[in-house]
């Protein structure tokens, strides 16, 4: 039976984003705080979010890094201050129930699968093209976790060895191209070769200013220099999910994050690539690419299901 | 129950393998042909061999190539003139019986689960490193078989876009570079820059016929050259192997395929970059790479299996 009041939290870069799913899966309270520094401040924030939430029956939490299968956070970038952090366990004592933990892309990935784009799919990949990209895997209609739980770290996938350096000390991953930061590097090389001009405008004439988000508007505007951008990271996007297909030949992508913002865009010059880069494209039906249903609150909604599918 | 004789036959690009399985998993009888041309004649081969074989209960057929979920073989580059090729429901037909089939190096992933090296394992991936690169996998203690069954295809994972045309269409696909073809690849690029002077001599001194095989030897004899060049392999295997796990997370990897035959050459640099090219390597078990234990029988043995797994 579906207990009644089932929360889940998001713990972001910036927020903590809680939600409450009834037994329709209808999203039936919401609330948020920032994202303090420091693993005790997090642990304070997530019970006020939870607090503010009302009643609940079941917790759980989605968290930025990897992610044990006993729901300790190992380390996170994007959190200031904190690794080696037992958010299940301290959560749990905090509010004396069994929490359940997980990376914050594999709920979306759950979210997906349960109410938005993946709805009723045995074998897909959630794939989240924010700051970097992270991802979710379901194969044979189940959520894979993998030994660790460190299943879908696909940002990392090094897929140029001879590629520019990432903060994890590797070389070419994928991230480094197929991200929003990506976006922006594959930008600001543009303009370094002579291109671009009317991105350097949008950033103010300042070169290294030129992010994702610039090269973004330019191409929307119809400029020819920044569509050229969005289709060589188009290319990279493609690239790693063919890969990807290569080793576990799911039906679908769903493809979410900040990225997803802009389909129109995107998804035209990724699926042309797709299926030029795909192996034995004339073999076998081309996985279908989707764009992510449930926007922002995926992670948190995600979260909420994890004691379903744990 | 498990039946009495479970037989399996590995259709190879040279000879058609045969076991049976008894109750007790052990190989009862043997038997092989060579692999004929042309799709009617390959069917021929399997019933002769099946046939040598005596009684069985249950059939099983691993395949070289893409297979999908109801046994017919797309496409299959090692064998001659076959393709679209209906294994399961031709053999079927003949014998009278249901018939499973699955790619050969998803066999062997069976085989080496049941009865070898992976022994007990939930999440492991089968990598066979021979001619080409395959693979299978087992996530959650379960086979993976993929929305089209095509899961496990590694090799063709791109590492470098820049990197060497692949009979694929592709380039820089990972068995380029992963298997016994790109060690004899990386071995005559050596010999281009004027290096590996035993493995040319191994090979009758001519330059373009310096394989793998010639590579292998002249460092097992301990010649600096080859032994460099059997690094810059290992560092190839290794950085696949990482992209794998940050995709699913194995416990372990199984090497299987014709390189598995030297475990004391290939084992310590693989291993010793596998550390440095994995994610976050300080932070988390490295999976255990161990080599495959059931030799050239592997897919035969594991096509007999199937029947359980499927």
């Amino acid at each position: 039976m579906i207990p009644a009041r089932r929360a889940g939290v998001d713990v972001g870069g910036t927020k903590c984003l809680g939600v409450v799913l009834d037994e329709h899966d209808r999203v039936v309270a919401e609330a948020q705080v920032p994202t303090p520094k420091g693993a005790d401040a997090v642990i304070d924030a997530v019970v006020e979010v939870v607090e503010q939430l009302g009643g609940h029956d079941t917790l759980g939490i989605g968290a930025p890094g990897l992610v044990t299968r006993s729901g300790v956070l190992r380390a996170a970038p994007n959190l200031v201050d904190v690794q080696e952090f037992a958010v299940a366990a301290l959560v749990g004592a905090r509010l004396g129930e069994r929490v359940e933990v997980d990376n914050d892309a594999t709920c979306a990935a759950v979210a997906e699968w349960r109410l938005g784009a993946a709805r009723g799919l045995d074998d897909f990949v959630m794939v989240t093209l924010g700051t970097g990209v992270g991802g979710g895997v379901v194969a044979g209609g189940r959520l894979v976790r993998g030994a660790n739980g460190f299943c879908g770290e696909i940002g990392h996938m090094v897929v140029d060895p001879d590629g520019p350096p990432c903060p994890c000390g590797g070389h070419g991953c994928w991230e480094r191209y197929a991200s929003g930061a990506g976006l922006g590097w594959l930008g600001r090389r543009a303009v370094a070769d002579g291109r671009l001009a009317r991105s350097v405008e949008l950033a103010g004439g300042d070169v290294a200013a030129v992010r994702g988000e610039e090269v973004r508007t330019a191409a929307l505007e119809g400029d020819t220099d920044a569509l050229a951008v969005v289709d060589e990271f188009a290319r990279w996007v493609a690239l790693g999910l063919a890969n990807i297909t290569n080793l576990i030949d799911p039906k679908a992508f769903v493809l979410g994050g900040g990225l997803a913002a802009s389909p129109e865009l995107y998804l035209p010059p990724i699926r042309n690539w797709f299926g030029r880069l795909l192996y034995s494209p004339h073999l076998r039906p081309h996985p279908e690419l989707r764009f992510a249903e449930l926007g922002p609150r995926a992670g948190a909604v995600g979260a909420a299901l994890l004691h379903d599918v744990h």
